[in-house]
């Protein structure tokens, strides 16, 4: 045995969450895809099966009530809530990611025009130019419809730039590419102190290390619930409106579901009270509930030790591609310091493509990223140190 | 035995439709709430199934492409398109009615302001005023984002308002209230006639009547699939884009899946050509392909011969509820013109909420709207003419 094999034991040894994976369907596959589709949770399956045939097939409309389908976008928000460091009442679950970064930015950069003290014009949006595309995308179409301009930069130069013209500032928690870690703290007091409102993205660090949205005053959050969250291809997204701005949240997709009375049928819109008025239509009700049965797997999971775990995972690949890997095939984009790092190890490689193709059909699963990106996803709730180990066993067998 | 029974007993022995009816599932209830939430189709529970155990469960992150997520929304789209009169390449599924109507309403002002041809200013969007309220909500939204002025008018009302600052017309195919059928020809003539855009609400008249999308010119058009389409609880609804129009369709919710490229992770937005501009975010699979399994039992079947079950239903309820009910206990709001009726009828009943919930304890179920209205849906893949019969007993017996 190596000796990278017997400390990936010693690792899983002392595990404290090592018994979490079996609370997930998994094979004798390394999965280190998480941070695209997460596992999935064991307790899904039946749940699913009951509210196809039993809520929908048996119970049919009754369900909206007797079912709890028309709360089911805030009694989930709250359920996502600890892990993001929201106290309840702040998140709905709904719509996909893009359509939330549209509801958040067209509202952040009302509010910033709204604020009667300040008299700048705000007709800008500053948005990071590494993000994950439909990001920007989104904030561009914000900023058309708003009669704003687009400001991209990247994420060290927001300070630089934010001034008495920036309305809204949307930046990504981690970076979907290279794993960085963004400073979430240091940001939004930045984006305050131009009298800005913050939106993040947090599809790739919610469910992977605390975010802490209420400590550090975030206005506005996002995030989908398919990674790291493990809800199921395409399951809802999440908008977090920071209570003291609930009041004033002014949603572009008012619909029915935001209303303060749903069932009124009034022509006239008012807006619901709370986080509610994040909602838009008809919830997804099957998506919706199989994302509920996923989250029972954090309940007594402190999210300090996910972190803890995610670094000691990432830490550990690391030490076994530099161990394994020659030097000049791999180049990590992900930064050494904990500080700076998501839950995934990003590793340059000319071969990229092919080289993901061959890992996969040896059974180690992680993400191509063009042009020439490796991308392995580490979720502390099912991936072990002997996984890691053999991924990067596998990898320098592949690239030698 | 009495006549009406007797001849419920006839029409259902010549009901073409009639053995569909195994296709769902079903009990001893009535189910007239089918406008409001489709029974289970016997075929979704085992797809469900499939897709959660093994497409997402065994191969995780590879169904995206063995599966067929990726291309679900314009496949299924193609699905729905023969019930609406649309020929292929020109529906994608996904997000929820409300935010297709956004994305429809928007995209319409634009294009009626692009007309190279036209110097109006075109700063109206057209409403219908009894619509279902989310439409209205949104459309007045899409106004103030767009600098648009929201005119809402009555159907009958909408001719006599078009003009040279009309930049769009939504409506509603059939009332959600009343049951009432708008002449979607007339008036989609009328509004091309003025230079603008017409968008037409499809959710009470899809899979229970003919559209005729391609043939009466409709721009753009959109619909929810868990009424007569039976996909399920908020399932996801669809966009319709005339195939004209697509190279013109300008998003307002521009998401990396309505990219040429989607995994070219590109900064800069170059929207996909066809249907597929019409996409947003990453779509939600379990509810989709719910919704695939759930349109299979529209195989050979023709929409016509639904449509004329329809009004049989309708016709036979309006009989018997005249036989059944005391005249002076309720009123009906549906049109008996067949041209102007849906596939529901609406009774004005002054204590229509204790009635309504009386019918539901007696095994009928139909909704009620405030504030005086029972609403009964005839879905006819699923309603035999014996329901038909009870409902209007049981009604008779309630109200007495």
């Amino acid at each position: 045995m190596s000796e990278l094999t017997f400390k990936a034991r010693e690792l899983d040894a002392g595990d404290q969450l090592a018994g979490l994976r079996e609370q997930f369907v998994l094979d004798e596959v390394v999965y280190l895809d998480g941070n695209s589709l997460g596992a999935l949770p064991a307790a899904v399956p039946g749940r699913v099966e009951d509210v196809v045939r039993r809520q929908w097939g048996a119970l049919r409309i009754r369900s909206w009530d007797e079912s709890g389908w028309w709360t089911a976008p805030e009694r989930i928000g709250d359920l996502i809530a600890p892990l993001v460091g929201a106290a309840a009442g702040q998140i709905v679950v709904g719509d996909s990611t893009s359509v939330n970064v549209f509801k958040a930015v067209v509202a952040a950069v009302r509010m910033a025009r709204a604020d009667s003290y300040d008299s700048s014009p705000r007709d800008e949006i500053v948005v990071d130019a590494t993000t994950f595309p439909t990001d920007g995308y989104i904030a561009e179409s914000a900023a058309r419809l708003t009669g704003c301009t687009l400001r991209p930069v990247t994420p060290a130069e927001v300070p630089g730039v934010l001034g008495e013209r920036t309305a809204a500032v949307l930046l990504n928690h981690v970076d979907y590419r290279t794993g960085r870690l963004h400073d979430l703290p240091s940001l939004t007091a930045a984006v305050h102190d131009a009298g800005a409102y913050a939106v993040w993205d947090l599809c790739h660090s919610a469910g992977a290390l605390p975010v802490g949205l209420d400590e550090h005053g975030v206005d506005l959050a996002v995030g989908c619930t398919y990674k790291y969250l493990n809800g199921g291809p395409g399951s809802p997204a999440y908008l977090y409106v920071r209570s003291g701005l609930q009041d004033r949240f002014d949603s572009p997709l008012p619909g029915w579901n935001s209303h303060a009375e749903p069932f009124g049928m009034r022509p006239d819109f008012e807006a619901a009270p709370g986080a509610l008025r994040g909602r838009v239509g008809t919830p997804d009700i099957l998506s919706m509930l199989a994302l509920e049965a996923a989250l029972e797997v954090w309940e007594g999971v402190p999210i300090e030790s996910v972190r803890a775990k995610s670094l000691a995972l990432t830490d550990f690949f690391l030490e076994c591609v530099t161990a394994y890997v020659p030097a000049d095939r791999v180049e990590s984009l992900t930064p050494v310091a904990h500080g700076e790092r998501g839950s995934q190890v990003a590793l340059r490689c000319d071969d990229a493509g092919d080289v993901m193709k061959k890992l996969i059909e040896r059974g180690v699963v992680g993400d191509f990223r063009r042009p020439d990106v490796l991308r392995f996803g580490f979720t502390p709730l099912y991936v072990g140190f002997a996984d890691v180990e053999r991924a990067a066993r596998v990898l320098g067998e592949v690239v030698a």
